[in-house]
């Protein structure tokens, strides 16, 4: 942040919430493994967010138990600042998953630490939350972290699954958490699948 | 969309929902005039969308009037969509403005009209007291649209300032709308522009 003599002139609590805020925007740059829909490049953390916050506005009705729709686009709104920290962990990379938890818990320490305190023990409860992946809230919104790359995918016509050689049994054990957030939604993750196996965009499973 | 074929295999409902969320994908392709924090390149309009999101979790206590946080977040993810049709109407472009709400709600017609309808009517509706500016949520939803830009212009040096040769009274009328919604949002703008205009990156006001 080139000067930041504006921000001494104005009150402390404020100050840094807008400092949290240009922080944040680091998001921007975080790169992920899959792409965007018309292949030209790949898709970034922040964008991907803003997609997922629409996914729970269309998709709600699919969740499993009784869900707060707002407290679900929180989490998605959330759930991976901490990659400005951290780094993106692509779903396929075992090794990087390794110390995944420690690295993004730092992370969380340090990013929500730039707000006021209370306001920043809330947000990195709703963060915490999600990755426990255990409430109903917290369920579906990873559901749909699940579903979004999957249609982008077969969209693009292989995409991490062809990057990663993936076949169709591990693709669907990595993602099978979207039937307990949205059974009907797994059911369309489904149909994707074969429909991209037929298409030689996913390796089938060994015989 | 390459092959469309699985999709005629879920339910019309839910297919149409995710056509719309396909379709959706194509706002991050869509170049807004300013830069992310980093200076490296234009900010897209997804990115920007759910920068304004994160924005309404973190400043809504500064909103004028009886809020609802979710449907201003709500807002803030569908504000910018009608721009996959209409493309971005830079803020310092009064050519590109003179029809600007005219291919906007063709736009919205086309893409809110690809969800099933009782759906679609909803969100549109919500876009649209967006637009018209005149509820608390709306006026504030729109105060952060016009916050965030000045942050990032100040923090790149200058940003669509320096391009459009912006002076200050100029900015200032453009962005006196932050006022209605947030004042003391409104007072941290002022402390922006008196140090861009301190450090050239805004014009002063003609003597």
């Amino acid at each position: 942040v080139k000067s930041k003599q504006w921000l001494e002139s104005i009150n402390d609590r404020l100050s840094r919430q807008l400092l949290f805020l240009i922080e944040a925007d680091r998001l921007k740059g975080v790169i992920r493994g899959n792409r965007i829909a018309d292949g030209s490049r790949r898709e970034n953390t922040a964008e991907h967010s803003w997609h997922l916050a629409l996914f729970a506005m269309v998709l709600c009705e699919y969740a499993i138990g009784d869900i707060d729709v707002w407290r679900v686009v929180q989490m998605l709104i959330l759930h991976d600042l901490v990659e400005i920290e951290a780094g993106d962990t692509p779903l396929f990379d075992s090794q990087a998953a390794l110390d995944q938890a420690e690295r993004e818990l730092l992370a969380a320490i340090k990013l929500f630490g730039y707000l006021p305190e209370q306001q920043g023990t809330v947000l990195r409860a709703t963060w915490e939350e999600f990755e426990a992946a255990e409430s109903a809230d917290a369920r579906f919104a990873k559901a749909l972290d699940r579903l979004q790359p999957i249609l982008l995918n077969h969209i693009v016509g292989g995409g991490t699954w062809t990057d990663f050689d993936v076949d169709e049994s591990r693709e669907r054990a990595l993602t099978r958490r979207i039937a307990d957030g949205a059974p009907e939604l797994w059911a369309a993750a489904e149909a994707v699948f074969a429909d991209a196996v037929r298409n030689g965009w996913l390796r089938p499973m060994p015989q």
